[in-house]
């Protein structure tokens, strides 16, 4: 039996093919039709081959859908149930996944500490950019859903970018009455700042170049926006704060674009790596973020960049202002999200009308549209914030 | 009047000189007659001419002595009272001193988060290497201690080193039962050591090139030594525990001897800062540290080093791994020790028998052998690992 | 020199009279003139006789004002800066101040760990509900707020009820996304459901008989409201959650009303004693709250309470389910609010506009009107939530 | 296939009979051959009748073996391979389990939060006294040993007393350098004063009235004993300690002894019911524990005990000090231990030899010796602390 999947061809390249449907392989294997499958900004990194990604893979790990197939193991779940999965594939049962750390479990993909759908190096686990998806140990990996299609788009935010942004608050050790400075405006950036509105920040600012974005922010998530081509961004939030602000969150990662960089730059494509400085937002939240502070690292860093823009950061060693961050006494945490830390609770908000993070999505579509939102998505042309594709 | 203080003249050079007697300032000011002042690893950056500091500065912020004047609003101390002083000099009502970040007050010392006695660019305060010492914010600065010459070493130990070394382990998040590799066994690594054994963690590896250290971390620590001129660290590390270890602590500092530059120089110093690389610590411990796990960092950093051994690390910017550490989802956590956070526990722990820190003191000597023990301390001659001063 | 203040006369009365004025006692003192000082329903235990305050004390402990003299110790204020202060006395640097106890000081009433103004057992500080307090340590205990009269009600709350209120969501551990259980709809009730509001609550439910304050719950709280002599409050919760809550609030304490004993009463006094069961709440909160939940319980319980209903609970021996509450693997915590935990964030919410508590007051009168405001708050009159004196 | 097993009678009765094998029921199933199982305390509430147990129950929930049999969902045992089994059943996917209340598992037992082996009211498991046991979700809840039969009763101790002592230490909230109170002697009471050590507590006081018990924690704790029969414990601690100590521990639960009601009571059945106050303990640890300080209750209480000295306890409701507790701001955490919270990292303990809890077990018999070893474990014979099978 075969299937339509979205498959990645090479740099700057992806087709709509069949491919096998998966099976049950495994007691605790469900499958399911999906109903929505998001494309990330995460995807845009092996989309641009800024990766070790090799042409076949089948993307997609923001997956959402209905149980069609149920292993023997299986105990909790049925056929029918509309269930959401993290990105992150885990088993539940070791040491980290015991721990909350289910984005580092040790199980899923040998030698390596994390699993996901789709992604480059992350096991062998299919892409749910298609029209049915199997997902490993489900009673663990799918959460359930109210049943019919309400808070479709709502709900299927919570596969990735929902509790990134999130975690990127948790990671900045984020309480109630505090202030904090939110770097990047993508769909992490946001939904960082929607999680700052929800969990009662008393400042939030939000960073980055895209006005579209900026005034999603501001009309969202109640933020006092910053256009870093506009000045410092540092001076602009401090400034506008009278103070260093308590927490800080990196929602841009390696890829960052660094102003003075590309203001010197003899092309006009903005995202022509040469315009990058991969340690210039970290370098910004250190002096943005007061003595004490903690910053929240959720955006992405590579250990292997083929494309960085020197020779030191193409193996991921960035020239951080250690000192400066030091004796300020910060702290700071990284890393991908581990996504059922959360996604209960904010299920729970979203059928209680309590959170709403629909506004980021701009575009619903069919799959056979994803080639060309893959390229519009990659030019982050106006209006473009967060695709869904329906299969 | 006047008393003897060990006072900065310049790079490598102290001396025992007369200096004025320090009054009561403040309502809240006590004084006290030093009867033991440490001389710290920090005060060496200032020594070899590593920092901003002019001739003139009385050195010593790790006191203890016996309250001789006490100021019109202190409530809980009168004269003949035995405390030791954190060397933080902190108000206790600022934000900071509220949550506890006693080591960041934004009051005592104007502009700066923090102040301590006796350092450059930490405030006002005089030094404790000195037969007098004025203790602002006296109520919350000085911790009482059981009357008589019981503990003097340890208690001594209280005012940094044995809180900056747990502090380091509580930066890590050491739990009991983890492992912990501790980079450094000078004064605050074998406190770190020392700490992680009260608190439980199951196996522990101290990393140092000096033997007389790495034994008393063996005998007093309960540890597992590394001698990272036998080998690269990590490696051994990992061999001897079978796997990346929890948690890791950084008690090196920027000052950090890279063997590889170390075997090329053409000097016999072991001290060139030609041999230094400061990052090479903290990259190493990225990698000796598993996936979800954290790292301490109590090790100094600057954002500005007059002697350091590139452009980049004069100002504090450092090449770090960020990659690798974002892929394993590290934390690590940095900055001075909020002495007043761990200190009167640990004063318990020294009164009632389970904890004896003086293991760590090689010499107890007076006031004017201050120059000789600073020349020794600084050449890390064997067997001088801690020097306390009796005026 | 002498002023007006509310000063106790016995059960069920208090007279504005003349007393002495305030006086700068000790260096970290400052003195401040009464803008607003509220009437608080702990005032009405004493009022009630149910205390065994004597005659003579001067009530008020939630004061807020403006500097007019400042002791020779203090740092950080000045005459004419606007503050409100926490209705604990706090010394800022005994063991349960440095670790945040600061309802709990050792130092400020000897033999008790805890102080307040104007309230029976609390030490010897006078109450706000004057013209005139005195403040000790103020640089500690003294909040600043911005000039001028913005949000002088909402300020006012900073002192006791907004941050008690939130100390209850504390207590029961509330994490966003999670549901709660509140009983009471008083001031401290109404209070802990706009904290959850705030913090992110996914469902609110809140219980009370008096119709208006569960409208104000319902308006400002987004809650769920629940009249408990509608039916079993713990049932009624239960059948709209479809479970049991994770968490719960009693903001009630020991003088409940058993709505059973109410409907077996002979006489029509909704507050006779006869009708109070002082565990009822405590075991409704055990059999709401699902297993592993937490119970945050703010309300007043009283080691001695001359008006008990019956021999064991007049020396605060309470019948408690503790069978059931241990089979859940329930936790709980108690006591009185540590208000500088809380104060400067939740007055930054107000300035920020992201909190503004001041729908729950009622009433704001000058001084002479005391005596007829305690009254109608003591009969709970319909409308009558929160009285605020203005001298 | 029958194998032998210890089957509950009736009222003080135990026989070792032929009870069917167990088979794999699920894939995620493994079966274990029972190389040692204990005795448990809480065994003998159902022993002595105290429970709704009813004949034909197999007891035994500490256990550990070998893997005999392997389900084909199981992902990471084979045969062969040592485990111990948490007396927790869970299935780690529910909310709670993913949580870390493994101790309140919502799937494994319908109807009620938790699961075990062995015990009445806990669901389906057999118990593992016995030759062979079940284990369901085997790759969650088996832990793996290393290969031999060293540590063998260390280990065994793994299954429930150590975690379940090391968890009232958690509930307690025990920091290093603070000080704890221990009520009971018992096996978990040991093991709490031995997790307290392990720790790094400042003082430890443990309050029994059997000497043996007593002088296990004075020698391999490091504990201060105290002997209830010689004096009122809440005094006795005050007295050697100076003050109220900052946590305290209730290891004993519901059958408590009352020393006054002993006294006067006319039989010498030291375990008769009449000599019982339920909450004792609990109103002595109020007494026992500073204002601010916690209390950890791991001793189990029960909402229905059919020989409760009273009509009031039989329902589980208790006469507790609320207002006291209320006053000093007390915290409270109960219930069964997650025993996963901690039994990696004290197997680790045991291997690496920094902990040896074996010093509890007093007897290692044969299966046969099942009947008598009830008998005087019931009895508290002296010498008889922790008794393990060895089928």
């Amino acid at each position: 039996m075969s299937m339509r999947a979205v498959v990645y061809k090479g740099p700057k390249e992806v087709a709509v093919e069949e491919v096998d449907e998966p099976q049950i392989e495994h007691p605790n294997d469900v499958l399911i039709e999906i109903t929505t499958s998001c494309i990330c900004g995460s995807d845009l990194h092996m989309y641009e081959g800024r990766t070790a990604a090799e042409p076949g893979i089948v993307f997609g790990h923001e997956n959402m859908g209905i149980v069609t197939e149920v292993g023997d193991g299986v105990s909790t779940l049925k056929e029918g149930d509309r269930v959401v999965a993290p990105f992150n594939v885990a088993c539940g049962f070791c040491k980290n996944c015991e721990e909350g750390f289910t984005g580092f479990c040790t199980n899923v993909n040998p030698g390596f500490a994390g699993g996901a759908y789709g992604y480059v190096a992350m096991g062998p686990y299919k892409g749910g950019q298609a029209e049915k998806l199997r997902i490993p140990y489900a009673d663990f990996n799918a959460l359930k859903l109210p049943e019919g299609r309400e808070h479709e788009d709502s709900f299927a935010l919570l596969a990735d970018i929902f509790p990134t942004g999130w975690h990127g608050t948790e990671l900045a050790g984020l309480q109630p009455g505090e202030s904090i400075a939110i770097y990047g405006a993508g769909p992490v950036g946001l939904m960082a700042a929607y999680s700052a509105k929800i969990k009662g920040a008393s400042e939030i600012y939000v960073v980055d170049r895209v006005p579209s974005r900026l005034e999603l922010a501001e009309k969202h998530c109640d933020a006092t926006t910053i256009n870093f081509e506009e000045g410092n961004p540092v001076d602009q939030i401090i400034d506008a704060h009278g103070d260093e602000v308590d927490r800080g969150v990196d929602a841009v990662g390696y890829q960052a674009i660094d102003p003075e960089k590309a203001r010197d730059a003899d092309d006009d494509d903005p995202y022509d790596p040469a315009r990058e400085n991969p340690a210039v937002v970290l370098n910004q939240l250190i002096r943005t973020v007061r003595p004490t502070g903690q910053l929240g690292i959720p955006g992405l860093y590579v250990p292997s960049d083929p494309g960085a823009p020197d020779e030191m950061s193409a193996e991921g060693r960035l020239g951080i202002d250690f000192g400066k961050l030091f004796e300020k006494g910060q702290k700071l945490g990284t890393g991908q999200c581990n996504v059922k830390d959360y996604n209960r609770e904010l299920r729970d908000l979203i059928i209680e009308g309590r959170a709403d993070p629909s506004f980021v999505v701009s575009h619903r579509v069919g799959l056979d549209e994803a080639p060309e939102m893959y390229e519009a998505f990659d030019k982050r042309e106006e209006g473009v914030t967060k695709v869904l594709l329906e299969p």
